[in-house]
């Protein structure tokens, strides 16, 4: 197969671990026959870019072009597109390629594809060209229509980004384990995952209470929807909960002690990590054996129930709360983010790259 | 309420943490109304019983009489019991009561009593008396009829002692999650509770790996019933089995890696950790995040679906390999059982206390 013919489109990219983000040209394959083209206009900034850009994972390949909550515009389609046309709003998460083959992608469940993570939108490898996949800090950017989501059009489209990776990293285990009506549910964490999961939380008809250690988030945490709020370094707050959440949604990717979170579960009751903390957890095997308790993981989600998560959010009119900032202000909204400085995702103005 | 008149009976007790368990008369009440007493006839030894002895669980009083794998014969039951007579064969487990009005007592699921093990066999309150109940290192027990089990005629009653609690801890996780045909199932460690998780897994018609740390009992498990043995030392054989397996449970008690097993489940996979590490183990996020795998923990069984693993064993005659020791034998048993030096179970011969 020869290699599809490129053009040029502007970005932000990190040279190495230890260099800010500055503006660079990177080079896009020219549509295939079932590619889309799209003008982006808004990107979203998740804690994943910069443990990427920073390569704390350990994986990444520079120069690294990070962002997977990205929105736009059609602008040019192949001859084998069938599902969308160019001026239509779409938007593109964390993948944009998959194996297709094996058990997990034939059941729409790409995110946990067999071959890895090799279709992330950054730091996966663009097949046709051989290279890192380039994320959506950039102008435009050409993906299989199969990884392209439909965006809702009655949602503010810079504050639906964020719904491609926060949204359906909170969505899809609050769906997945079927949480709703006559449940008390925990979120931990009120940052961009966290303020999304209380949001899906309430809108699925739970009983909601967000955990912070920053008991100034209680007011803002309310009106995002939660009914009550819980100081996590208050032993006596934690202490009056215990035994009695039917599931516990853990956003948080610094480390922290998840034994005290295991003992507010009921019997069968499910804390699900979402976060991913950089070292191991200690987990106290007497909190999960007494109780039958559990703890899991869960990864964005597939392509399917991200369009079911868009439309659910068409319907119910959710997004995420935003900043809105220029490609150029990304290395303070870093430093900012680091800091948990942001109600609650800052997102690119991607007309400020032009 | 006044205390019940009480008689004496012969036992074996530890009377501290560093002291070998010695011969002992210990007091049990005089059976009420809905009491069964019980000739003990034979008491597995679980590895239990020496964290009690020991007070490796940091909750131990003493003197401290072990055992909660009893069998026996009534010798009198009280004018209100209904389910038992003089001369029948019966068991007693982990647990001689509960509070019986919390919602897991409710639904039979007395082990996970919302006011915790008060109802264990040892290391419990004995309501009556107030004082620590006593286990089964003895020549006799007095338990309310609900929580004493009928015993199957046709088991040799010396190797279905250890059903009431290596049993149970390993029937009731391979059940509550489904484990049977077409699934591929792993079981961690050849001891105790491991030789009976192979049997029941096994029985329930699920492809059986038994995984182990020692190769010289490779034989063994085949013939206890496993299909596969991989040695859990060898990178090589754990790699070829990444990814593929539907459930593990895990009867190891020491510490270990689990991060290596997660890594072999399938996508929502399950590793039910049965054994009691002392301390907290180590979970790697990322294991779990990918494939959305779960851990969980399970203890014993409640009354309900004890009887039903007890009969279950008569129907496919079921029984614990064993090692019959005197009751004077204890603490070398003990030492041999830190050793892992039993097939695999040791079982107190309790006329040897006569």
């Amino acid at each position: 197969m020869p290699k599809p013919i490129c053009y040029s489109t502007k970005a932000f990219s990190a040279a190495s671990a230890t260099t800010p983000l500055t503006p660079a040209v990177i080079e896009r394959r020219q549509p295939l026959a079932d590619d889309v083209q799209i003008q982006i206009l808004y990107c979203g900034v998740c804690h994943s870019d910069l443990h990427y850009a920073r390569n704390e994972w350990h994986f990444t390949q520079y120069p690294a072009v990070p962002g997977h909550e990205i929105v736009g515009n059609v602008t040019a389609v192949g001859p084998g597109v069938t599902k969308f046309k160019v001026g239509d709003t779409v938007g593109v998460g964390c993948l944009v390629d998959s194996c297709r083959t094996c058990p997990n992608c034939r059941v729409g469940l790409e995110q946990y594809c067999d071959a890895g993570m090799s279709g992330g939108t950054y730091g996966g490898t663009e097949k046709h060209l051989g290279t890192p996949t380039l994320g959506g800090y950039s102008q435009s950017i050409v993906v299989t229509e199969d990884f392209v989501l439909r965006m809702p059009a009655n949602l503010n489209l810079a504050a639906a980004a964020p719904l491609l990776c926060a949204g359906i990293t909170t969505y899809s285990p609050l769906r997945h384990w079927k949480v709703g009506p006559g449940q008390k549910v925990g979120i931990v964490g009120l940052g961009g995952l966290g303020h999304m999961g209380v949001k899906f939380a309430r809108a699925f008809g739970a009983h909601v209470v967000l955990f912070t250690t920053s008991p100034g988030k209680a007011a803002d945490a309310r009106k995002l929807g939660a009914h009550e709020v819980v100081v996590s370094t208050d032993a006596a707050q934690m202490a009056a909960h215990a035994g009695s959440f039917d599931f516990i949604l853990d956003t948080v990717s610094a480390d922290h002690d998840l034994n005290a979170y295991f003992n507010l579960l009921k019997r069968e009751g499910n804390l699900v990590l979402v976060g991913a903390p950089e070292k191991p957890l200690p987990v106290a095997s007497f909190a999960l054996i007494f109780r039958r308790r559990s703890f899991s993981g869960s990864l964005i989600g597939g392509l399917p129930e991200t369009q079911e998560m868009l439309d659910f959010c068409g319907t119910h009119n959710i997004t995420s709360d935003i900043e809105m900032i220029r490609m150029d202000q990304i290395n303070d909204a870093y430093e900012r983010m680091l800091k948990s400085d942001v109600k609650y995702r800052f997102v690119i103005d991607m007309a400020s790259l032009a």
